[in-house]
């Protein structure tokens, strides 16, 4: 094959790593044009970046059990979710890894940079001796529902939720 | 109204409190009694206890963002469930609140431990800054479907699981 010819599998693989602080404003940009739809973004990235985004990094930080992740592709910050690990006692004292906040630029959406977060995620969560990973999504999102399917996920449960 | 008219308003209210590692059997069993429908309980609250519930249980005692809960009835463990607060970026970096292994004695369901259980889940979230409560039901579970509903849970997302 001439070196000419670009297939998919010279895509860049995108590099899956922890934020760090100076992630902290693209990170909230990606969260901002992710909200689901029909709803009206309430994220601002700033300039300036609010004190509130500083102190849950900090908190997130601080915290074992949690990772604020991003992907990086030719550099750049292109997708991010958030990697948690929840001990319990059920499933003779089972972990469960949870991902939440899954976010991908929309020019980058369908070219593997979801599957690499998901691939990092459940090496991540067997590397921690978690039975099972798991994640909610909005029911308004077939797309994701096909993607997280494809990827060997099953929608067992009903997804929850009540604001305070 | 005489006196030996026993109206609802008098059953007793759950104490809702941590569990210390001398209700872990009793949170074992209850879990086991919980099993989803259609699977078979891996859990065993022995005697023995496995050291794999202990570890567990330190687990979770070590960790500021998660308590396993009991609900206490007439001084009896009759219900338990796990409480989780995850930090988070977005939402100005709220906080997210979540419930896991929500179980109630098979003899004392029906009877307002369950509601006890999340109204104390409610408060506690609230306390913490949390601006939702979450929590996954299996699909199979109609009846705790309702009950959800009627707390004023939205069914707003489809759960995915995999397991590892």
């Amino acid at each position: 094959m001439p070196s000419w010819v670009v297939s998919e599998s010279v895509l860049p693989q995108p590099v899956i790593r922890r934020a760090s602080v100076h992630d902290l404003p693209r990170v909230v940009d990606l969260i901002r044009g992710g909200a689901a739809p029909g709803t009206e973004p309430e994220d601002d990235p700033g300039p300036p970046l609010a004190q509130a985004y500083l102190d849950a990094f900090a908190a997130i930080d601080a915290d074992p059990n949690t990772d604020l992740m991003v992907a990086e592709c030719d550099g750049h910050v292109e997708g991010t979710f958030q990697f948690t690990c929840i001990p319990g006692i059920g499933h003779r004292g089972g972990r469960v890894a949870q991902v939440e906040s899954v976010h991908v630029a929309a020019a980058w959406r369908g070219r593997g940079i979801g599957e690499a977060m998901m691939r990092w995620a459940m090496d991540e969560a067997r590397s921690r001796g978690c039975f099972r990973l798991q994640l909610t999504s909005n029911k308004a999102r077939a797309d994701a529902h096909r993607f997280y399917r494809r990827l060997g996920f099953t929608a067992s449960h009903e997804g929850f939720k009540i604001l305070l």
